[in-house]
């Protein structure tokens, strides 16, 4: 069995996973990410410890942990992680010290897609992606059977690649990020942006602008776009568009043979991988040449727990 | 010792390659490519037969094809090369029944990429990526030191990634594509609009325009650019931009070693190098980690040959 933890910036989960991916203990704590690292660490190793207490020591194969940033495989030091305040840490070299178990680091989003790889919608590819539409857009890249993150762990930052022109600047900086267009907030931004321009529109979803008791979510703009509310098909058509200029840019750079959606965006169901199908069959190129399937990801909150310990596994 | 054959929409050359990637014989002959597919594949092996007549046949391991398309690797059929007319055609069965060699078939850019892996500018790397910026725009990349072509040889298509929106369309139909500003053809096109825009502008380009027996080309426009003219400068500028939206997407996408620049457009050497790096650190997003080198690609016309032999060693 292995350790998955989880660190978010809000969060950070820990839990005892068996070797086949389900979870047999877990505990979280508030990440408090204005303390130093070295607290924060001390944290992540009582976790550890509380999940771990009753595993035979024998059986415990590794710990796994997914980050909300940028880490060197090779080193184990963390290159940056911005939500935490954290850079150039040693994470690996700390807690291998601790446990005197291999510790193996991950981008938090690529940790994702490892668990629809294990036991969820990419089991069985060689080559897939995972596509995680939250409050921005992560990537994870499965490659040959392993999570690719590249040279330098920059790799399968999907959000950040540049798919036309925005009405805004991404966090980054850049302007045209995908996570821009795609992510739940891209899509709760472009809404109120329309709702604004048009005072007279008689959408229901004028509530949420006029009151800022009723917060407006990607879930509710899409249940409106499914009864046929013109401010949120405009909306939802946008995000549409252009996350099928991020998937087809995918299937030719990548070829990948199944895309998962996972993400809050992914709530909208089949009603959203319907949507894509139609788009990216639009602008596909090769009509002849078949081109990745897209499916719903499978597993919910527990996919960062899973995924961290599953890097033990697949590493 | 190895063949290697480049075949193209015009031309079709073969050359018997040394283990270490050294051309010892080669040849060439016009493709006509109006011509069916049974009758070129004719000429494609008297041609094989001509480099290698006097190859020791215990020393010939294997025949390695680049084509200006799409094939199935496994099968060996040909998916569609548009140029030639081809569709789904068994050139691999074709040509391991006349020469009993494995025979190995490849996009005509990833071979390319694979010359520049095996003895050129990429040599050392395990993951990099060769850009081809001639008429259209093409990619190689190599990942865990192996030419990744993905699931249905979908992959490194990179002229057709979606970086913006253009004022053309791109020959696939799409709107946007990194070959409709960063090939030679989309410098041409561009310089000739602002060109067409401006009457009045005396930048010497402008009998490129006027007079049909003057032909524009990419090295021309860069030329003009060094040593300051507007309208030039204004072209270099855009294709500048958009090819580092294009790089950028690739270091967050797969985050290579190293990123080669070849093809026509290259031969604007360092000139084009230092603004690409300019303009790449510009939009980088993690300043403190380490990105791709951008280099010159190092080999010339003779890639395809060199390439296309070098799919018997790497495999």
């Amino acid at each position: 069995m292995y350790i998955g933890v989880d660190i978010g910036g809000t969060k950070i989960a820990a839990g005892l996973v068996s070797n086949e991916g389900k979870i047999i203990k877990q505990k979280s704590c508030s990440t408090k990410a204005e303390r130093p690292f070295e607290i924060v660490v001390k944290d992540i190793i009582a976790l550890i410890r509380e999940v771990s207490i009753e595993a035979p020591p024998e059986k415990l194969l590794g710990i796994g942990i997914g980050i909300p940033g940028i880490a060197n495989k090779r080193t184990g030091r963390v290159h940056e992680c911005v939500n935490l305040g954290w850079r150039d840490v040693p994470l690996k070299a700390v807690l291998e010290e601790e446990f005197k178990l291999p510790v193996y680091i991950e981008n938090d989003a690529s940790a994702a897609g490892l668990a629809e790889y294990s036991i969820g919608s990419l089991k069985g590819t060689t080559n897939s992606i995972m596509l995680t539409l939250g409050t921005g857009v992560g990537g994870s890249f499965i490659i040959n059977n392993r999570i690719y993150s590249g040279t330098n762990g920059l790799a399968s930052e999907v959000g950040h690649m540049v798919v036309g022109d925005n009405f805004y600047r991404c966090n980054c900086g850049k302007l045209g990020c995908l996570e821009t267009f795609a992510s739940a907030l891209a899509l709760i931004k472009y809404t109120t942006k329309l709702l604004e321009e048009e005072p007279d529109n008689q959408s229901p979803l004028k509530k949420y602008v006029c009151n800022p008791e009723e917060e407006l979510n990607a879930k509710i703009i899409f249940d409106y776009a499914k009864t046929g509310d013109e401010i949120a098909l405009r909306a939802v058509n946008r995000l549409v568009k252009f996350l099928s200029i991020g998937i087809s840019n995918l299937i030719y750079t990548l070829d990948p043979e199944i895309i998962a959606i996972g993400g809050g965006v992914s709530r909208a169901g089949d009603y959203l991988i319907d949507l894509l199908n139609k788009e990216v069959e639009e602008v596909k190129i090769f009509k002849a040449v078949p081109s990745a399937r897209l499916v719903l990801a499978r597993l919910g909150s527990e996919a960062g727990i899973v995924g961290a310990a599953m890097l033990c596994r697949f590493n």
